[in-house]
């Protein structure tokens, strides 16, 4: 038996099982087309209960086809430490979101064997079913095996093409018969890319997350009058396009008031009738906007209507200020951020705390169990796209990360 | 013989006159679709030609197909003072732009018929082809008569199936023998409804075109950089769609400063990738700037330049700013300018001066003859649209106002 604190995770071998994984749906760009319960992600799922078998660790789908791969403890009584992400991926994804997380702690397992460690605890390395929600809607079987949602909703649920997903499940053969959410857990650990730039622009190879952002969309929709660009004098107009402007303005000063935390955009805007030569008689715009305080959420958004609505007025605009969908945010278990930080700590490795901007399974778990998140750098923040990339010796420092977490919360057995 | 400073138009005469005219092309939205060289713009001219004849005028047309309808004056050696306009419209446009012109000149004749009146010098009045240029270039017509453009060049122009401004021309019975431009003009003066919403909004029956408004007309095309709008802080962003937002403001801002006279217009903008949870990497919009002196409207080009610029830096966005179009302002010449105010004056007739933010055939006359226009109101500006509308009390002053700008000029025989 090795040292415990001595024992570090094989960086060249998990770079080399994501490699591998990301040959399943390669596509030409670079990335990875894996939709969830496609053939393609069976093909993922027997390839990674293949590496799970051979790593001695017995595996379990439940009915929502989440798979279960156990490491067991030493006592036979404790709740397993849990974690694991997820293989699902984007049209156009990458080979790294969700992957990272399931063959992190794969690579876990893979190490303690190596060492000949045991954990009093067992631990779940546990893949969860379309967390992409490319096909069905995302979270839903972290979100049922975490009690927010009844499972056989969740197996009625139909694609566009009126395919269950039960039915998708069994023609993938991982329509499993264990309960759903039935198991105990002592806490979630997930690792993943942060799909963000902070980490990267700072040089810190891992990110203690603090939890998820709340986050409320808008659609604001402003109505003025057409006019001709030639013939109309200033003070006469109600252009809808000047009222859009100044209004993306002061959202954007907003956020920016608020930095570092909060983050407001303006993706979509649309003009009517976009001619050059008219005045806009109707522009329509959203407005993202997330921070990790519900409450100071709702702040931002009552201070982005009010100045919309004052600007609006100024204009002569009619203004429709409309909440079009909010995500509650997300805080993370004190135990879970300590277990994390205190790991990260004791292996010498730069981390700093961040909030996640992107919803994660992660986010359904912290309802069932303490639950904690790390995140690694990836190239220039970018996710969901086939350019996605890490570095290897990132991957492995947060893949440390996660086994000194995971092993400070299971316990050595004899140490 | 009447008194001639007592001679008034006949407001219902010339009312009917355009509505008769506009049934030629009617609409079903009450509007008016004649495109120039086709078989309506045929009906139109013909029924022109008859009003014309009836009213004992000697029509001529041009090669360019451009029709001059002659009341002789009484000295036979001096050159006719020219009023008119078009009779084409837009596919979707109104009774009054243009053919208020062409029939307020045709109800100046008439008028002076009964009252008996004779000019010293004769009076032309002429339909210009091909105003609006919605099948071949605009303006080209009255550019050939005042020498700006070949005959031959127009003629051989083609729309885009390839027809031939000649031959769709002869196709109507318009080619006419007449060489372009070689007539001597004494004064064109050409009434025509504002397109603009300033007289009505005063209470005022004439305005008294000063000339036309330069143009420059740019597109901006700003690059950023895409990406997550979860993640990515304010601070690393590279915002296209905030950048634009900030030079919509600023482009219009510099028009406010500079109220009453300059107007800039964002009409156009297009944003990459217009979702909604991505930073707009790419934006595109145009900018539409006018001023009636050409001085003025270069500075503000490199007023809006340099303040997109420094916006530009500021946000790390790259920035195309790019000249598109150009047209020069046109100023009408004194002695018409106060040809047409002391007519609304003798006459009691409230108006003011304005600039014209459309182009007209009398900004092409202005490179040959003294040249000037008389403007009406037309409801809430609204032109170029099936909802073109005016009143015929208004016409009928405009109308007014060029029967007494004409006398003063081609003078009274006897008178």
């Amino acid at each position: 038996m090795s040292d415990p604190a001595a024992v570090r995770t094989n960086a060249a071998r998990l770079w080399q099982s994501i490699m591998t994984m990301g040959e399943i749906g390669a596509t030409p760009g670079g990335g990875v087309g894996r939709i969830a319960l496609t053939a393609l992600d069976g093909q993922a799922r027997d390839l990674f209960v293949s590496w799970c078998e051979a790593a001695d660790l017995r595996v379990r789908v439940d009915r929502v086809g989440n798979i279960f791969a156990r490491r067991a403890g030493t006592d036979p009584g404790a709740a397993p430490v849990m974690t694991g992400s997820h293989l699902d991926t984007q049209p156009l994804g990458g080979k790294f979101d969700g992957i990272y997380g399931v063959l992190a702690g794969l690579e876990v397992a893979r190490t303690l064997n190596d060492a000949g460690l045991r954990t009093r605890a067992p631990l779940d390395l546990v893949v969860w079913t379309d967390e992409e929600g490319v096909r069905f809607n995302g979270l839903l079987a972290s979100g049922a095996f975490a009690g927010i949602y009844d499972p056989d909703d969740v197996l009625n649920r139909t694609d566009r093409k009126g395919v269950r997903f039960a039915d998708a499940l069994a023609s993938i053969g991982y329509a499993g018969t264990e309960p759903v959410g039935e198991h105990d857990v002592d806490a979630f650990l997930e690792a993943h890319i942060e799909q963000g730039p902070i980490l990267e622009s700072e040089g810190t190879q891992v990110g203690v997350v603090l939890g998820a952002q709340g986050q409320r969309c808008f659609m604001v929709t402003l109505s003025g009058e057409e006019g001709h660009a030639g013939t109309l004098p200033m003070h006469m107009r109600k252009d809808a396009m000047l009222g859009a402007a100044r209004m993306v303005d002061a959202v954007n000063r907003i956020a920016f008031e608020h930095e570092p935390v909060p983050v407001i955009t303006v993706g979509h805007l649309a003009v009517r009738p976009n001619s050059r030569n008219t005045i806009p008689g109707q522009v329509v715009f959203s407005i993202d906007s997330r921070h990790p305080d519900d409450v100071v959420l709702a702040g931002i958004h009552e201070e982005m209507q009010k100045i919309c609505e004052t600007i609006a007025a100024e204009l002569g605009l009619g203004i429709d200020f409309r909440l079009q969908s909010e995500r509650k945010s997300v805080t993370f278990h004190d135990e879970c951020i300590s277990l994390i930080r205190g790991a990260a700590s004791r292996l010498g490795i730069g981390h700093r705390d961040l909030y996640s901007g992107a919803g994660h399974d992660a986010c359904q778990l912290v309802h069932k169990t303490p639950t904690g998140m790390i995140f690694v750098p990836c190239e220039a923040g970018i996710s969901h796209n086939e350019r996605e990339n890490a570095r290897p010796e990132d991957l492995a420092a947060g893949c440390d990360v996660l086994l000194h977490a995971t092993l400070a919360r299971a316990g050595v057995a004899g140490g």
